[in-house]
């Protein structure tokens, strides 16, 4: 119990479609001391970044959109050649972790990490793979004493991402889409924002189109239509993102995809950012000014983590063929 | 003493100008199990992938190219706004972890790991930020039952790496030329060489001008002409590459650095993949069959190995403004 709860996941009972409903809770996942070194230096994770995660928030309990992580975690375990994430056998593990949470902070953070294990260039991963044990490593961690999100208007800049708009089709190797270990560059774009005085940035594409934040989705408001880019472009489907839309659907209110050029973005009436269980407004842009209605926010808040939007949004996605 | 030795470094130690000749060896480096767990599950290098390595081979003791190598390491923690490395106490921190190998096997190779240390936005990186505990992480290794290299003939694909050849200048947030700690691209890459059939992968920009490989550099042979990509472009600049100039160079041959096209490289007489201080002859690329002999390929090993090449290849980078 605490405030900082860390578990190691079995890693030979995370993937695949094994039933695991006759495995105990004690056999799926092991509470570790977090203050300990628990990782190997020869894992994947430590060495090349080379696994996947998912991050949400846990709201009085109740994970906010845990099915919609999972089933993103998979289509990112798919897009790096890792097996296929057992959902059942996940959410179990995070239920027993939630149990184990105790700390009187209503919205900890819950993140799930996987790496492909121990490097199997390594000594350390041949051994291991020698005696059969070559499983990925998951584990997976709420936290009530790191930074928590929080819902004051945050200001933005936009910067390239470097790459043309049509490149994730022809280059499946980029990883565009899948939500990596491989961090360092999202992590350089925080400190640009900071160098710039800015809260946070939205990329977008050499030839012009938005993509997403470092570690959110970018949603913008015209009217009663929110409009939020196509993930086919080449970015994660938004979890939060997919609440919102939800809520506004509620509502009355229009959601589309679409490609969205940027130039269009700063036309929005409104824009929110949104990320691990939140939406955030955006009050400014490149230095332009976007009104925003605190009001609305915490309404749609308070709707995503009551758990009203959680049905609709799992059915939420992009329609058609990619443009 | 063993076969894979892992070294935990003082991390306080290895940054900035400070004199550690009177600082006891016993301070600097501590051995570890490298078959425990040593890493914290909330350290940068394992949640984002945010940090920096080096790699080489130790050939009978001495590590190649070693003073590259950590002259590469600083010119990445510039890039990624990490301390600077202090290269005298990182030179002791390497000299001891030789000192405590003793496998037969004569070319082990040597990893050199620096995170920005415990994660700052989790509550174990703010605790130990509070208790004044907040330097990068540092290890290193020497592993002789990992992977090692080798010298047989290697075919190669190109792939684009879907930046143009102006975006390291216009978004140094991308971090090109950073040999960061986030390979889950790299990983890839190589997956999709698997998938080919073939054994590694050149890189090029969307406009067709070369870069690198993964994890090596490549370098093309036109008579008695040695070309390879100007690191301008966003690569990292080949420690093995300057070894081979040396030695072309020291041979009365000649070598240079250029913008080059990915439809030049393919025209070379020969080429090579360089890299933790092997030369390796590429026998294919993309389909067209290359020359190769193995005789010069032995040669040029045995000058990078015995040191012949090592002053010279201090001095070898390009010169003048980038094109």
């Amino acid at each position: 119990m605490g405030s900082i709860v860390l578990g190691m996941v079995n890693g030979a009972l995370m993937f695949g479609n094994e039933d695991v409903s006759n495995v105990p809770d004690s056999d799926l996942i092991a509470l570790v001391d977090p203050e300990s070194a628990n990782i190997n230096a020869f894992d994947l994770s430590v060495l090349r970044g080379d696994g996947i995660f998912e991050a949400t928030t846990v709201w009085k309990g109740f994970p906010v959109s845990l099915e919609n992580h999972l089933r993103r975690l998979a289509h990112s375990a798919a897009l790096m050649d890792l097996p296929k994430p057992n959902i059942t056998a996940l959410t179990r593990a995070v239920k027993q972790l939630i149990a184990a949470y105790d700390d009187p902070e209503p919205g900890p953070l819950l993140r799930i990490i996987v790496s492909r294990g121990l490097d199997q260039e390594t000594g350390i991963g041949r051994a291991a793979a020698a005696a059969g044990d070559n499983q990925p490593t998951v584990f997976m961690f709420i936290d009530a004493k790191g930074a928590l999100h929080e819902t004051d208007p945050i200001s933005m800049a936009s910067m390239t991402r470097g790459y043309p708009s049509d490149i994730t089709a022809r280059a499946p190797w980029l990883l565009n889409g899948a939500k990596t270990l491989s961090y360092a560059f999202n992590c350089a774009v925080h400190r640009e924002c900071a160098r710039r005085g800015v809260g946070d940035a939205v990329l977008y594409t050499e030839d012009g189109y938005t993509l997403e934040c470092p570690n959110s989705s970018i949603v913008a408001r015209y009217g009663d239509r929110l409009i939020t880019p196509d993930p086919r472009i080449g970015i994660l489907h938004g979890t939060s993102q997919r609440e919102l839309f939800a809520w506004a659907l509620q509502e009355g209110q229009h959601a589309h995809y679409k490609k969205l050029p940027i130039a269009e973005l700063r036309e929005a009436d409104r824009l929110y950012m949104v990320h691990g269980g939140w939406v955030i407004p955006v009050n400014a842009l490149d230095g332009k000014a976007y009104d925003y209605d605190s009001a609305e926010i915490q309404t749609i808040n308070a709707a995503i983590h009551d758990g009203r939007t959680h049905d609709d949004a799992l059915a939420i996605g992009p329609r058609g063929d990619y443009e």
